[in-house]
């Protein structure tokens, strides 16, 4: 009677051995007694596997190429673009590799940077182009070496167009790109997954469309996992290509290439490149209208939904692949209007993870680089194992330091001028500086009349959850309570709750009452009095730029701030208050108030002098409500504060 | 202005080089990232820590002696008195060494087994005497290292007396306790606390009472940690002695051993042993009842309170050794008296930890042996590290197997006759069984009038939690669901609460409602299609003898179903549900029908039939309720399972 129903399990005390179990799945092997509990399926799957587990669901997926940058303020803003298109939920993103553009290097617009900033910092699945011909093996293994230290796992593998008129095979050389199928396959083994290219025309270098058939079928045979194909203009074209492929026995997935047509001259650029032949009855749309770029991309974006359309209702095609030229606006319209760009505004953890394998287990963070993730995952690169289920006591987590490289990435998006705009062309005193701090927090424009939209320790806007504490915020900032964190007390909300929610479905969510804030040593003193009153339920971390440090953290344990319990699962607590890594995370916001504010100005300048007396004289505090079921107290301790310096 | 306050702590980010801390602290020695949240600072220091820690914050203590029982039924009475005196709160128990009783062996009965059961089962703080007289180096050796194997931390080291008449001293020999503590420290380094004897009155074999001083200094100076005395009859003797200690440069504790005279003929026998001499005032009493038991111990009573009471007042005492001879009520009874016995009914997790040094860590358990916690302990025994923080879904928790001496430590402390009584006689179906585990719950006599106070499962009367749901589980038990372990959901109750509340007080605890019974096959395939409906909602596992398995956790993922949230701490989960650990509980479970109930009758008889056909067809189920903060839904799935079958 029992065989007969739901899922049932094949472990068995009995026939169980001691050593390891049958289990084929990769984190069955670490048998590690901290694993993390699987929140998210997707963080432990490599990309081979999630394709398929999203065409057996019968799930339709998306996704993005990109080419590198070629300036560092380029590269800035298609960080920020990854961000914005990977809300949308793509499966993957591949970033190009032009051999000309020192591609393997370290520079900040590289190919393996630019791939390297996709996985770690916005948390993106990453395929990596690499081209082998015309470079030594260990040039390319050189490059692969250093993918995989940077937590790449996928490899595009493609021979590249080769340089000089008169280009002959060599002998034991990388030929064609099923040379570096086959020698990643040698000297990495699993490691990769493996994308290769498909022309559903032929290449237009094979002998003929067949022979470029079998050149597909021995790159799949080496190795590969799936085919990405060269754009093509009507759907008919991709179809017959699969039916194609699936007749010589070529069984992996095959994505389509899809190119939405922005402009005019970008798309003469791809079809001499790609040596396509545009047909005719797109010809004769666009030249009447090539100046009119508007008209191109509408008309563009309606060609694709339908070719996209037809692919789907195939039922041979799963995902799309979108060559977008770096922009946004005809991608993103295209995936919406079909319906799979898919915002889930549900969090997996409260903070955004990472995609770096070593950070899979990854569960648990300090709350203070909340508003800041960027560097916090910078500071910690170098780390090989990753806090999960708790954070511990660690005495030394050996934070990474702040350098040049750091400053890049994390340093704010907005220009000079429009920061002094924000934070005031001169400042009169710590009143101008609790007047900007307010009018961030409020969304008010300042004196000058400019909104104020972002902060040296913050980013981007205030958070939705921040709002929730608006009022009482703006209150203590104007008298000079520098809030720079903070986050309500929450008792057993649904995990599903759209402001505080995280994780999966059938949960509830908790949080502790926090407020990091920074402020004058005759503020602190008045404090101290206070919190004698609340010993027992708030805790406090004070410290200033000199490291003068006062806690009534227990043997400097950790508090645990944010947590969730879920069906069937372990506790999740995400973050947590560490009086360890405060003292890392206070070097870097007192810095960011010489290094992003204070050199604003000219040195020597009255507004430079004021920054810097607060940097060498104010507190950086930390306040932590234990009573989590409870009214949130920290108002009241700020409101004792102030009453007690009347 | 701050550094006149508070806790300072020294911990500075920029001061700190990358590899170590400059605490001293044991725990931060271990680097890991999991390290338990210290709640319960006892569980992490050693001994003369601990003494240190309550002597500085002028609280009062005690210890117990006991020694090796002569047979294997007096062993199971010791252990159970080691957890009925444990309650009142010892700082330590000491087992003695009688070389003549292979004390160093694997026997029942032997010290090292007896103190290892303290340790290991009893969770006590425990000291093991050795003597060194007459035994060779690897003998010694050998006995510290097995000690050391089995968790024991603390050594009592003493000469023993010498056999043969004409002891003479061997050159290079252990000739005194001195030499044994030299031995010690040159081995094992700091790895043991140290304790020798005193003698108030000068060792009878001394030359003098200085000389016997000088021999004291001795050994301190050699290496130990302090000093326990032997009985004496005054106070004054003590503080004599302890100012004399301290006049020669004796600095470390020296713990005076009290010796509550219990009945005539012991105190002859230990004076006789002791070679000291009883007061003429104390003759006096004694002498003309002589033969009145109870009025010797209420003398003795009296006599041990006075001068205890005297000694603490003298403020030079700050811990009290008792020698008990195994016995409770005359010690307890002082103890009580004075007020230094502390039933704590706080508990520092929702089980009983065990003291063993690799168990320091360990903070969360399968809820399977709740009511078995000693099996428990037994079958991990073997592990190196103990789950902290998260269990993990490791594959292969290797759980050592039931053997024989897991069933002397662990079978139930009944007589056959008494369990006859208790769970029938005869039985004439499986309706009698549904009888026994029915009036285990209620509290009400059985048909012969018998009650049922433990069952194979369940080794006490049912936990004050339990009782909680007496009225379901009543219900449930008349109709066959056997149930055999289970708690109410708890949504935040403070960790104070008498009844479920555990760890330090000031944080909040919470539980997912557990049901875990036995029941036949048909009762499962109803309960199945009801389960259905309450598939998000409760997690189940269902396993019969064989192995056959049925279960919806998510990819064999441990579900928490106790935690703790505490200020200023990390979240305590202690309890899960894990789907792998219970099939090693399975088979427990199941062997516990045949080897505790079914060998009670006599083969092939009807009642044996009736528990291995229950052993052979039922099925272990157990059940979660991921809802917590709504109204436990389990009574109302076995309540739709019945309407099923109805």
């Amino acid at each position: 009677m029992v065989n007969e129903t739901q899922h049932t399990c094949s472990v068995s005390s009995s026939s169980r051995s001691d050593g390891g179990s049958s289990s084929g799945s990769e984190s069955s092997k670490d048998n590690s007694r901290c694993s993390t509990p699987v929140l998210d399926a997707d963080r432990h799957e490599r990309l081979r596997e999630k394709m398929r587990r999203r065409q057996d669901a019968g799930d339709k997926w998306f996704s993005l190429e990109f080419f590198p940058p070629r300036t560092a303020n380029a590269a800035v803003n298609l960080i920020s673009r990854f961000d914005r298109m990977g809300a949308g939920g793509p499966l993957f993103i591949d970033v190009t590799w032009h051999p000309a553009g020192d591609p393997g290097s370290d520079k900040e617009t590289s190919s393996m940077i630019i791939a390297n900033t996709a996985v770690n910092y916005c948390g993106l699945e990453t395929i990596l182009h690499m081209t082998c011909c015309n470079q030594t093996k260990d040039d390319i293994t050189g490059h692969l070496q250093k993918a995989k230290r940077l937590g790449l796992k996928n490899i595009m593998a493609l021979r590249g167009d080769p340089t000089g008129e008169e280009w002959e095979e060599e002998v034991d050389g990388f030929n064609y790109a099923v040379d570096l199928v086959k020698h990643i396959r040698n000297e990495f083994d699993d490691y990769f997954d493996i994308c290769v290219a498909g022309y559903p025309k032929g290449h237009p270098e094979a002998e003929s469309y067949e022979a470029d058939l079998r050149h597909l079928k021995e790159k799949v045979f080496a190795g590969a996992d799936f085919i990405i194909t060269q754009l093509f203009f009507r759907p008919e074209t991709f179809l017959k290509f699969m039916k194609d492929c699936q007749a010589i026995g070529i069984t992996c997935p095959i994505i389509p290439g899809i190119f939405p047509i922005q402009g005019y001259h970008s798309l003469r650029q791809l079809v001499k490149l790609s040596k396509l032949e545009v047909p005719q009855e797109i010809k004769d749309v666009i030249e009447p209208i090539k100046d009119n770029d508007a008209a191109i991309r509408n008309y563009g974006v309606e060609l694709a939904v339908s070719m996209c359309q037809e692919l789907l209702d195939s039922g041979m095609v799963h995902g799309l692949h979108f060559y977008t030229l770096n922009r946004e606006v005809a991608t993103t319209e295209v995936l919406k209007r079909l319906g799979i760009w898919k915002e889930d505004p549900r969090r997996p953890l409260p903070w955004a993870v990472s995609a770096h394998p070593k950070r899979r287990v990854e569960d648990v963070r300090p709350i203070f680089w909340a508003s800041r993730p960027k560097s916090y995952i910078y500071r910690t690169q170098e780390w090989d194992d990753f806090p999960n289920g708790r954070w511990g006591n660690s005495s030394s987590p050996a934070f990474g330091e702040l350098k040049d490289y750091y400053l890049f990435y994390l340093k704010s998006k907005s220009p000079r001028e429009e920061l002094l705009k924000m934070w005031g062309e001169e400042l009169t005193g710590e009143e101008s500086v609790f007047e900007v701090f307010t009018c961030y927090i409020t969304g008010e424009p300042n004196r000058n009349g400019h909104k104020v939209t972002c902060m040296p320790w913050n980013d981007d806007p205030l958070a939705t959850e921040t709002n929730l504490l608006k009022d009482q915020l703006e209150k203590v900032n104007r008298r000079g309570i520098l809030t720079i964190n903070s986050q309500p007390n929450i008792n057993g909300k649904p995990s599903t709750d759209p402001i505080v929610g995280w994780g999966p479905s059938g949960g509830y969510v908790f949080q502790k009452a926090y407020l990091e804030f920074f402020t004058s040593s005759e503020i602190v003193t008045a404090l101290l009095k206070v919190l004698k009153k609340y010993e027992l339920r708030v805790n406090y971390h004070i410290v200033n730029v000199k490291g003068q440090n006062i806690t009534n953290a227990p043997d400097l344990q950790p508090n645990a701030v944010t947590w969730g319990i879920f069906p069937g699962r372990e506790i999740i607590q995400p973050t947590v208050v560490d009086p360890v890594s405060f003292l890392y995370w206070k070097d870097e916001a007192f810095a960011l108030w010489i290094e992003q504010w204070a050199k604003l100005y000219e040195e020597e300048s009255p507004s430079r002098m004021i920054i810097q007396y607060i940097h060498d004289n104010y507190y950086l505090v930390n306040l932590v409500d234990n009573d989590f079921p409870l009214e949130n107290c920290l108002w009241q301790v700020v409101e004792d504060t102030f009453e007690l310096l009347n």
